[in-house]
């Protein structure tokens, strides 16, 4: 793949349109998790499959995290969105299923969690293809949705996600505000629901024996988390979140969360929703336009 | 390029000469943006081209961020430098022409955002023709500032802006007050107006998917703005900032932003003003030794 | 070695199951101290032995921080468990005797700290032998816990130390609760006391030549610890601690960690005990079952 | 260089013995500076020679943090010890003069700053015996004390090091308190001041643009410094500053310093001494038992 440098804008999507969100509220909150298991760590480094503590990490999922977090939103009464690598699905089929049966959406987060590599398109398209054959085949699911795992996308990408029926993508952070991409032979391509890197919890909440640095606690973060959503809200935007069961499912994160979520379900003003929702009600004032 | 280790300053201009701010004011602001949009990430990754995640941090600015920042200044009827990358203002012209509306000053930040490379001098000379080129053709300006892409610089670099007309520099660590850089061979450079790297949101505001590390918000960075500037206040100095859109204009950083901004301003004993009116006033002060 | 990446747990041990801790305790408390003394920094980077200062951060152990810790835990009424790779015992035997003498469990932290392995069988294999043989010979001690060095595990390492005798192992970070390994030929393996990074002190309280970064103090690991002792409490899991003696034994750590304890020693509901006393219980409980 | 791995102290000396400090005080604070200016840029990476604003940042030592810091500890009326790299007292001489007139002491930091490696004994031979003659030739002083550049130290060097007559090293972090150093061949070396990492602004103070990362603030830092000087002072210690003109002679972190130096210098209780006074203390302390 050459390196095309030519001045442009390098995502040729037009800006977010104006448009309401329901119900007169004023900003939306959308709470997406990343059930990653095991494939955050065995998906760009195969050999960490034989590192047992390395992939503990993502162990958590399955024995703990997924069944706390499913508790912490069945008190609040909160759907959110549960992208699913294809191998977690096989791997930890009742974990995941258990979200199903919640009523959560599931969204698709690849099949190994394999970073997109627009030099690997056929392995790119792979993880597509998979991903969405193992949630129909282990949770009857055909997901709408789709995170970039490892976060990263490109225009062959789109335009595979758009064949494949997915509507919206949530991985860009290029904006505040949700809108749909423009694919390279000017077709529409999935609506995004852009990210907030300010509310992945991975960022603070993780740490790995290879680079080790500090963790912080709920001192610092929930005040980063009301300051980022009240400004967000201010501006009438998405305030998406990249949780993981594997950090936000540990004990002390769960309890910052769930402070956090109490907090936002609290407003009247603010309208929590699955990523499936907001993409509906984005189609539906494109198509009232 | 050899390595001169030869011991002598590495920067041979001579020490920050006393003069007075102007109108009896005890320091200065330099209120800086680097416009980088996604040359921050392609200008020395050229690779990161085909990553649109990678780059979407980067089309913040012209989808959401600049536009935002220009409200804030607007707010607080404050004026700024904004070093626009000639290849943002290729890709981006209308963002970039909605700074030059507003009456801010436009700096020189090279054309691609590449790091000055001693060893390649032609590529770095033509970073700095094309991006006059750039800004002259698209938005009619012609800078006297600049700000080195990715902070470098080296001797022959500083007689090429020299050459060109450039005016100013504001990228060196080694001064809390402006002074005039020496060329080699013993010509007057630019004058320098010193960046302040605790004004720098990239290292606090920023995290990447190759090295994540946390960002930190309002109760840890307000304080140290404003500890940070009285200090540079009661010494006398120019307190410069090096701001990005796309850190700075995002939802919590720009209320940070705003409150830091709006206290300096209901300050008496503050000069707040561009880099283009501290040369001046520098040049003023020179002229009159 | 090869990457088998066929879905399936990686960790096939079935999940933590339900079991009351002794005395009507709600949680229990694990103080865990890694005495990795200059294996810490030559385990993995044998060069580092001729690098003195590198190494005096090890050092610390036996000069100051062992002896620290121990006048700790006597003046707390306190027991924990100190994992000592075999170079530390042989090259320590007098630090490493008083740990003994005062009561402590001794746990095996192989024997130069070497990370294990799964491509270097042979090496991990002599690393559990020969720190069997230095606990036994310097100390005579016969250890039945073990904690990986560099925090790894792999299906054949946790068959040889069944094999060896080890009870429990303590380094995955998958339950918050004890739990049995499943051997990969379906034979039981050593019991797991999953550790929680937010207590390994090295995170946050050691810096490197080679890759500076901060250290934090008081106002933010006291609060930290407290939240998330709190949050495993709750959810009446087990708060395992990875402490250092050349981390938590210098002056302002040891202070953090005396108040931290302190208050867990307070409380009428935490069940602290050692490794081998947690692992005595939940295997009286399996027998029960 | 073999790596020599048989089980021993990698640092042979023996613990630091049981003495008083002077005049019934409590503990000692040795407030020591690297004034490495540029060399601890080019150093270890000859091609930032090339790099003016990577370098700048050393530069800032002699335009302004050098004189910032004579100020301060003129005001507060105490002396420390100043470690300057003979490329430093060569490059900079006028502001080194300032601190030898100032009458504080001058240390050893080697030449250019280069880490020791015992791979390269002569390099690391010329480093001592070409900076004891630059701070002979250009300052006129013959220095009794060492600080490693870059922190690193191995036997030959200890014994180098007593050769030449230096008394004392501050380099190692393996105690609290001062020891008589053990060269290899039963000889004695040189006093060890130890260090404390904890006052090493660089951790904490300086970010650089190939790895960005938050610095920290008064806020962080002043109750971190209280609490570590509180403990090493209840333990009869030594708090061993490691300070560096272009990091605590900056604005908000010179602020940060004279805040703290003010707050022990009130102290009746404390010792603020240079490391020659500390190092005559301990050699009549040896001299007396």
């Amino acid at each position: 793949m050459t390196h095309d440098l030519t001045p442009r804008p390098l995502n040729p999507a037009p800006p977010a349109p104006d448009f309401a969100w329901p119900g007169g509220k004023k900003s939306a909150v959308f709470i997406g998790f990343d059930v990653d298991a095991e494939t955050a760590w065995i998906g760009n480094t195969p050999a960490n499959v034989n590192r047992m503590v390395t992939t503990s990490h993502g162990g958590y999922d399955a024995r703990v995290g997924i069944a706390k977090i499913l508790d912490l939103m069945a008190d609040l009464s909160l759907k959110g969105t549960f992208f699913i690598p294809g191998w977690t699905a096989e791997a930890h089929p009742a974990a995941c299923e258990a979200i199903v049966a919640a009523g959560h959406e599931i969204g698709h987060h690849g099949y190994l969690h394999k970073l997109p590599d627009r030099d690997r398109l056929d392995e790119a398209y792979d993880e597509i293809d998979r991903g969405l054959a193992a949630l129909k085949a282990r949770l009857g699911v055909v997901p709408v949705g789709y995170r970039a795992p490892s976060g990263e996308n490109f225009p062959e990408l789109l335009a595979h996600l758009t064949a494949r029926g997915l509507r919206y993508s949530s991985s860009f952070r290029d904006d505040i505000r949700p809108y749909r991409h423009l694919l390279a032979d000017g077709r529409p391509g999935p609506v995004e629901i852009p990210v907030n890197y300010a509310f992945d919890d991975w960022n603070f909440g993780m740490t790995a024996r290879t680079s080790p640095r500090s963790i912080f606690g709920r001192d610092m973060i929930l005040p980063l988390w009301r300051d980022e959503f009240a400004a967000t809200h201010d501006w009438g935007g998405v305030t998406t979140m990249v949780l993981h069961p594997q950090v936000s499912g540990r004990p002390m994160r769960w309890h910052i969360l769930r402070d956090f979520l109490t907090e936002v379900a609290a407003r009247e003003d603010v309208w929590i929703a699955t990523g499936a929702e907001i993409t509906a009600h984005y189609e539906a004032c494109e198509a009232a336009r």
